[in-house]
């Protein structure tokens, strides 16, 4: 219930249009629908520059479809991670403005944000095998109206190619690293930049790699300050708290 | 806020001796002030039942002492867990009339809820290493009006002892089963009786014990239903729980 | 042995129309055989309040018909959890009076328990991956003759929406608390109620969550007292926990 | 080489009829060869006892055919744990003589040992679910020429079922035990025998289970002094202990 | 109640001495009391072969005593575990007939065991810190009637030192192989000798060790058939269970 | 070395002043060395911003006060964190101009930064025990130039106290959560805010809590998106990682 | 930038042929593209020595067959590790060159380097089943221009096996280790042998074997000095390092 | 037993002097006995050249010293590591002869090898805490006749302190990297160069570090061949194996 709505109320009351007991009973329900309402007003404004993102994994074709499509009127774009290639060719079936980035493993539909400043988000990856990762994080911040530089294939074992981009990185206002294997690029980019880090461990390695819980301590273990950490394989939480930060 | 001086502030708007203004400042205010409010209420309510419990251990003594006496005023009783007798020593030189259950490591000052009705509940145990868990969940359930029978020291590995004892435990309403070392004694216990069964995994063992890990694990994996389990160590836990089922 | 067969026995040895060394006989063996009786007795009684549940994963589509089929003169009803679409199919080619609940996976034939009484269990789950935990709990909870209120998607991370549920959750008599991610939902219905609450974790998530075992652990170490944990996904074993607590 | 064989070789020397440059030769390479020879010989007298023994899983068919095959002359019997009853079937083409033991799981071919003594050991399993395992331990000691009793189904939930056979696992001279779940069997039949128990924990469960090390961690710190653990589902080398125990 | 007295009491009633009703309530109590008594009765014996044994870590001076006084009378000796030099000095200030084995950690009081058999037992630890271990193994066969043989620091980085020894390890009937570390140690001698072979992981190492979860896993991994495992450090129940074996 | 100083340098060559081998010998050594350079400017810059931050926990007394001596002058303020009261005690002694907040155990000596801007820095605790690394967040962000907010004692179970304060953490650029036990605020305030939050977990907590592993994972597997993670206990790395992101 | 080429340019300043600010920009990228320059040489002539390799894993047949047609003119050979046989079926109808190692799982296109001397490589391994892992090794390090001597299938409970090829062992400078199961051979071969002993623990084994980290960990606390230790199933690993060791 | 007694034997039976049991006799023992001689020249050998060290950790004064005592006629030198400042002061009551490296908690008696060749062992660490395990490398390293380049305190935070560095490192033949934290240390440097890399991860840490099972992973995970790894805090493990490579 919006603010000037209960105003109109108090004054139809005031002047005799509405009785006490309507009223009341608008107001008893309001601690928590209001809350719900006040939230929900959050959420719908926030939505706006941000809308809700759907996990597909997990789900099946038609329950995405319906989410979707229900979603429309509600949100100005909708976007799903985790999309396989075979869900967006059933979906698109049905929504035929419904856009896929396909290494992002993204869907999207709707009217992207618009660019606020100029900011860059750097994007810096280890390995070829990080590229999904690293693309999920890239595409979120894209669609959530950031300039993103993509700085892929850096890992440390070749540390000259990372040193070759040292200064696109610096130039960014925040970076976000991807990493599997050890994860030990979070650390050695968190020494070389004052901005802070969003690292990103993956499940890309094997043997003791236990499916990136390695990276992930690692990162969690570094000994460069400002930087903190994701779950496994969560691109889109560092692209969306990537976002946050440099559109504050 | 209360209903009724909700409604006098509308009929007083109604009735023109208040303004639209100063009603939505309060009504504004309402979502999450009232929420408390509320909240708070049903906390008075919840703590005159059963008054908030103060884990002692990596308190100091003059924190405890400082949250006995603020705590006087807004509580029927006090409780202590974890309390070392060198705590109780300290706080009875201030407190007069703060009593210490010694096996049960709790500090207790104030009144005890009187014993609703005539439902039991069973706290059995393993071995005499249990007891002080055991304790704390039977010392729990009486102050807060409970029946307990205790029933110790009847592991598995002395059948007899437990099945001796069978009676007793199926004439409770609740069993609490406190075990250590590989918590064998949860599931005897739970294919025996038809009752709810809260099983506390302890600390007490050695080796591939992991402090507790083993019996947590082991009480969750469980073939009988009808338990559920708490943390290790967390007696007083159990004995809450339980005393919630038995006083409903 | 029943009592009134031990009595007749023994009647007959005094009336000399039995031998001592007949009687010994069976007395020597009756430590354990009468135990046996006695609890199949129990056991009989209990299966007809709630008889026995069979876990169908694992077992070939034979084997749980061969059960299903056997059961059926020893127990009023017959219920099996984690059953397929595919099992169902099979099983109904042979036994037409079978139900399935397809979102709870659950089997069931012959009679559901009568209500007993006007309590409720709550059952409030996280996300829509968490229902079918949720449903199997809730199902399990209504054939053992409790009244059950659905309370679904409610996750910590829109508070209104649990927020506006909040009377509802505080009218039941017990709740069971079903979510996966970080659990976090527990902690948060537990301080708000003062019934017993009985957590379910379950293996959604990703990345770190390790199949559930994430808001197990976060679950067991709740700072709300009055709750219990139950095994990761094991909506029955709440759902059978609950119905105990309220069918008291 | 065996004994008799260096025996003739040396009276052969003696006679004359070897020259001492052709028996250095032989002799030279007998510390590693003869340690072989001799550990061969042990190995091959030992194998006449308890032959050695295929790991099938993971193995291809065609491999474990020509193991059965060169086998065949340095062995009175063959046999192979874990194979499919697919295996059975490729194996059978070409070996008429094979047995399968389905339930086991184990390929058997050439002749078993013969009963040495009347002692017994008695296999005890848990749930249905366990008994692959058991079997695999109870077909293993009967190929070493023990008597075994199976006593199946008789997990700790159902506590009179076990009591109603205490006096047949009280007759065995080892007890082997076979659970799942949280591996509680092998804490309550170690408290009520005092001869060696076998302990075999399952990998049958769900949830928190983690494959079998739940039981097998349960199993390690059980309370019941006289028993020692194997691997997750191990029903081969708790059989193979059992028998050397037995057959001393 | 033991078997004379109740046909005794069967006789009494069929002499008309007793009354139906008296029997029927000795009976009535008898299906757990007996089994207690049996159980008891079984207890009784064996405990005059083996009675029960204090862990004493954990356990106050105090505590220790009064278990050891009140043991005089039930059992032929009294053995405690894990004692401390200082426990036993405080000890045999009132009880001046205990023994103290230092290096076994072991107090003793009353009459061991005599030798039944010339079969024996060998304890092979790997390094000088594995002698605690070692020593409460063998200590424990000792007092339960067992020839020991000890072969210690034949570790497997020294191989020759195993080797030399390997003639009276092939003697025994039963082998107790304790090492930290790795472990590995119970693997070679599994692979050399045709006995039953009890491993008795220890915490001695350092580094990613885990207290001695790395060799209690290596163990049960072990490639050697014919051998199972104690829980780290439990010295005690691998001379328990190499006695049960040599003694039956 | 400097652009200008590498351009003279260049031009001495071009005009005859400096030799091929000379500027040669100056050029081959640039790679690193200037890189060292170029990060030693970029670090000093940067350390005028933020200076470094010594970990005081595991080193000596006298090894302290020399880095604090040394860093005089290379640094404008100097800040030691997991600092003892004994240990300021110890330092005050020689550096009279030292500071030290008791409750973030932090030893401060030198000029804070000023404030850059009026955004703020909620710092939101669960327990009071959390609250000295909530502190440890608070005062590195304060040292930093920035304006905290401390909402202390606020954890889910009481969520009244929580949303009574929602305002205050809505109106902040960036949120810390500091909390122990299941960690669960950090969802909570993540569903409630759309700001970045920084979550941190502590070690308080006891049973199966792994000394902070629990709410670490639960943090890292939260469903709310715009939060990243700090190693436990970690209230520095948060008030850093805070400080950037306001200051940028 | 080769210093040929560099010392070109500052001659041609010197002589006029250039100018400072041509010179300026070559050096102004120095720094990285410089550090980029001369590590790519290091790496170009290190990879002339042991080119890049490919995990093929993860990776799809075309990306496999355009990293090897890159290669070509940049790598004096290239090659593949874990790669299936249907991925080379699939290379070879392009590449007619290519060679695969089946055993290896290896491809292999190029001019493998040429033996330096004639030190020697031992490659032993526990089990057949080990025997993958083993030759990745034993390729890799042939390729790379090493003698290789392989002694398989001498796990340690077939000690004679072993020791009967200890003079071989000996003989080599370097021993690389591949055991599955508890990895015992390590320790065993690291006490026989006074040469660098390279252990690779593989994934071979079940039940509490977690794929692995049982071997690795106990290799890992080996009590055999003069041994490191690679990641599980990295046989690539270990050819690669005993390769830099023979080769200095 | 030599070839000639053997062929003396042997001629003594051919002509009649000895009898084909008593050759028999001696032949039957040879396979291990033999084997033992053997192996103790071996060893002795190999002691002379790098005598066997003692762990002091965990044993007391009075051992160490007797084992120091008795290592006088067997051993050039003597070794002992983690050895505390206590223990040297009570060693060097007795002998005067001892000398002790504080840093590297190493003691030390006799000779220690000459240096053989130029070759160089880099010991590379990241922070000052991990100086003494690189000390332990290091010293371990000179006693064993290696010459040693110490670059500490070069973490990956600080990357151009480690860069600045760089051609010391690759000159070396052999490199050992000390790190605690996340390790990436060892990443670094592995891909910095050619030559064989052995990693230490130290147990320097706090929150999730695990006392040092993070870097130990990391390091078993990283992406750079040519490395391989020593348990947790080994640094003696680490200049053996380095020791070991240089002089061979």
């Amino acid at each position: 219930m919006s603010n000037t709505k209960l105003e109109e109320m108090l004054g139809d009351l005031k002047e005799g249009k509405l009785e006490v007991a309507d009223v009341m009973q608008e107001i008893i329900e309001l601690p928590f629908k209001d809350l719900g309402d006040t939230k929900l007003d959050t959420h719908r404004e926030y939505r706006k520059g941000y809308p809700e993102v759907i996990f597909c994994e997990g789900k099946s074709n038609e329950q995405v479809l319906e989410i979707f499509q229900q979603a429309k009127n509600n949100a100005s774009y909708m976007m799903g991670t985790r999309a396989s290639q075979e869900l967006y060719e059933f979906l698109k079936g049905t929504l035929d403005d419904i856009t896929y980035y396909e290494k992002a493993r993204i869907l999207f539909r709707g009217n992207a944000r618009e660019i606020k400043n100029d900011k860059i988000i750097a994007v810096v990856s280890g390995g070829t095998s990080d590229m999904a990762v690293a693309e999920e994080a890239a595409v979120t911040s894209q669609i959530m109206g950031c300039n993103v530089e993509r700085i892929y294939d850096v890992g440390v074992t070749g540390l000259h190619r990372l040193l070759a981009h040292l200064q696109e990185i610096r130039n960014a206002s925040v970076v976000v690293v991807v990493a599997g294997m050890e994860g030990a690029l979070a650390s050695v980019v968190g020494g070389l930049v004052n901005t802070p880090v969003i690292c990103v461990p993956t499940s890309v390695g094997y043997g003791s790699h236990m499916d990136g819980l390695v990276p992930l301590l690692a990162m969690l273990n570094s000994c460069a300050p400002g930087s903190a950490v994701q779950n496994i394989d969560n691109g889109f939480g560092a692209g969306y708290m990537a976002s946050l930060i440099v559109n504050q």
